[in-house]
């Protein structure tokens, strides 16, 4: 796996996504990385990130599924560009579709893996397929169409 | 409007849920109502909800859709059958698929409204298309595959 998180590489006034920003204290703080070809993430849901007693919510999963997507296709656009991630001008992805297919029940108590694949890549948009499994069971797929960020929000 | 919110109606130990359960104290408790033949809920994002700042997260808009879908498609349920809402035995169900196409940004500081239709029913499956807007302007539209939730969830 790659040392540094996605996110973590982020620039400051775009790390306060209350999915995987670094400065946000609420938020869930969701951290990406290289393997391989591939990208990953885990996360442990807290206690109260549950749909029925002993499940894990399913708006948490598209969430994870929707930060991992965008991280992964802001550092698949550095990646094709030839650059670091996080040097200047920041490339950064916002989420134009997301789609989840919730495969079976998610326990709790464990800790989720996202896993990424890029699917397509052009300039603008970047397509990511996306696991999540528990304990090597697929529990949600699904994928995050990734726009580039529109010059107006970078510069709110 | 309908007086009682679908989610207030679940069985208490189906009320539990992050996104729309009375019984989670950290979580969104995300009402939904009847208005005519459409469904309606509304939230306020915390100012932790944010994607950059002035804009809310996409993974909230998710689970909004998420658990206005499923609320939705309860309700509805019920009233196929000519049921009250929340008589026995309880009418819940799963997301199958969440599907979200986000049209634009959604900025912080208001509150979001939630508009549900159904547009597909059978005893076993309920589709619903969604459209969240803020102060009339759609900001993003989906729709949720609901299943009936499996016994073997309703029993854990």
């Amino acid at each position: 796996m790659s040392s540094e998180a996605f996110q973590d590489m982020y620039p400051d006034e775009l790390s306060h996504c209350y999915g995987c920003g670094k400065h946000n204290d609420h938020g869930l703080q969701l951290k990406s990385y290289w393997d391989g070809e591939e990208t990953v993430a885990h996360y442990t849901p807290r206690p109260e990130h549950t749909a029925i007693p002993g499940y894990v919510y399913g708006g948490l999963l598209a969430s994870i599924i929707d930060c991992h997507g965008t991280g992964s296709a802001s550092a698949a656009a550095y990646k094709a560009e030839g650059r670091e991630m996080g040097s200047e001008p920041a490339l950064r992805f916002v989420t134009a579709n997301l789609n989840v297919d919730y495969l079976a029940p998610t326990p709790m108590g464990a800790t989720l893996e996202a896993r990424g694949t890029i699917r397509e890549q052009t300039h603008k948009k970047v397509i990511v397929d996306i696991v999540l499994s528990v304990d090597g069971v697929p529990c949600a797929k699904g994928h995050v169409i990734a726009v580039k960020m529109p010059a107006s929000m970078l510069a709110s």
